[in-house]
């Protein structure tokens, strides 16, 4: 970090004022890419003045917008996860499911995914080969098409084998709005399952830091489990997928975004004993982990036992429990109650734990 | 490329058999991002067995896919240039027109971006919110709207600055269907303007490669061209920007996909004195240099005057001029007529002249 690229030294840049909470970071650090407070910074203060519009400004896991009178869901991702295969899946599964999960969290069932390929000189034609075919086996399982692509090959030393984007788009249900706006006190939180999964799977072989447990990714796409739950009601009022950042980012953003305060009860969200007790060994809070197969629900009260049932006969949903409320108390802010009864803040991260989990 | 990236090593890899044309390249080469033979072959071996489908084999510019009755046309490209900036544009100009004239290639018009960014740990954040002003600035001189986003960051040493990757979507015109299937012996092949100012641009600022040329991108949303061309009549029958493998790889595609054999008369194609200075030093031939802001369309002969006049009442289409036409012989090659009256063959280039051109 201490050298400039290249590029930097012959621009004239001298017109662009760096906004002040950037001020004392004028690099990008790991942390501008973790799904926190880094990031949302980026977007603020450098993103949103050059190329933000109406859309852009909703912030959802996917953007809606309408095109020849079809409601659609938008979304995209890259993938810089490390290493490229990992218990339970690759940057092949990750890159299907991603982006199919922000598309779902928006009530849409994926249609279409465009893909795109940064590799770099000399990686194994058979590594391209494996994670092509990861990827078209999850685009099959999660029933969405990969339309279209493009391929750019970087030089030794420019990339790290494989990175890859993948954008998607799917059509809205009528009648279906899902939102972080909708939320109201009241409103139940739902998860569907076990997290830190996919972050610990991760962790576990990466470089530097392996250790002895035995826990998969949960890297799966969510589109059925959405539909089942939007069988019982239209009316949900917001769904995202915790990845990076993990449960708390997650949560923290729909607070920021709806206004709502959030309360969790700790002791109810399903923690595996092995995510527990790496997180133990790494000093990491499973709530900050990120998942990859998983979903939090905020849910009008009247139809919670409904959607929690409807949900727990999916098989992505088996684990679905309540884990709080949208309250009136605190708005913006998500507390949990701990289990001797004292409550904690739940920050929104800076960046994330580890990098390139995603 | 003689060390195997560190992912690799762990891989069970041998269930893949490398087929014939790859076997001497069990490793992926600059070539393979180049627009050219081996990215097909890259595209025909390992990405269509897969995840192709029926949408994927179109290998068009950009894919024509049905969503909740719309007619849309989706496509993605990942932007590696280097440098990031050079003279008539940037990267952040490159991801909005790259992707907006692909979708142009379709008839449609573009209506949506997504955008993803892959930063480079110690990037300049004010050489970030420079692309990002570029690519605002391009959006909205196109009318497209970024709609959704991600930005990534890898390690210093993984990437190199900024890599950039737009998809996008727009609506297809009722009664227009664009693709190189359609062409027919007689078709009239018309070029919009002067070929090889994107590629010679890059090149004059390449490092080792400087030299005293003031050629400037051509880098243009051609939307707009295609719209005035599309209200002459909605039956043109393709066209293709000639971007990575310039006008030959372009029109070798299109012969392929078409079954038709093209010639093109060498003295009509408009080759500006700079590019062709600057190829001459290069060993270079203008015919494979990329273009960001030309198109090629293969009219119908009945049309074409008409088409050339509204396309050269446009800012973008000044210079169009008819430089060929399709014929019954040869099917599926491209020849040139030479000023001498001889002929050559015009092959698909195998990689790209210079790699990272866009």
């Amino acid at each position: 970090m201490s050298e400039a690229p290249s590029d930097s030294a012959v621009l004239d840049v001298t017109g662009w004022t760096c906004p002040a909470p950037l001020r004392d970071r004028p690099r990008v650090v790991m942390g501008h890419g973790g799904g926190g407070a880094l990031s949302a910074e980026l977007v603020q203060h450098v993103f949103a003045p050059a190329f933000g519009g109406e859309v852009l400004a909703q912030l959802g896991d996917a953007a809606a917008v309408t095109l020849g009178g079809a409601r659609l869901a938008f979304s995209t991702d890259s993938y810089v996860v490390r290493p490229l295969f990992f218990p339970g899946g690759s940057i092949g599964d990750l890159a299907v499911n991603g982006t199919v999960n922000d598309l779902a969290m928006s009530g849409a069932r994926a249609a279409y995914l465009s893909c795109g390929f940064i590799l770099e000189e000399g990686v194994e034609l058979s590594v391209v080969a494996r994670v092509s075919a990861d990827l078209g086996a999850a685009a099959r399982a999660a029933g969405v098409e990969v339309a279209t692509g493009d391929t750019k090959v970087v030089e030794a030393g420019h990339g790290d084998g494989i990175y890859l984007n993948t954008a998607g788009i799917g059509l809205i249900p009528d009648g279906v709005d899902l939102r972080p706006q909708r939320v109201v006190p009241g409103d139940v939180v739902i998860v569907s399952g076990e997290i830190g999964l996919h972050g610990v799977a991760i962790m576990s072989v990466r470089e530097g830091l392996e250790f002895g447990v035995d826990v998969q990714s949960d890297c799966a796409p969510l589109g059925g489990l959405v539909q089942a739950m939007l069988a019982v009601t239209p009316d949900l009022h917001v769904l995202r997928d915790p990845t990076r950042g993990g449960l708390a980012a997650a949560l923290n953003e729909i607070a920021a975004a709806s206004g709502a305060g959030v309360v969790i009860h700790e002791g109810r969200v399903p923690v595996p004993e092995a995510v527990g007790n790496a997180c133990a060994i790494l000093g990491l809070d499973p709530f900050y982990v990120a998942n990859e197969g998983k979903l939090v629900a905020f849910v009008p009260r009247e139809h919670a036992d409904a959607v929690l049932d409807a949900m727990r006969a999916h098989p992505l949903g088996r684990g679905a429990t309540v884990i709080g409320e949208a309250v009136e108390a605190h708005p913006g802010l998500v507390v949990a109650r701990t289990g001797l009864g004292g409550t904690r803040v739940v920050d929104l991260p800076i960046g994330e734990q580890l990098p390139r989990i995603c």
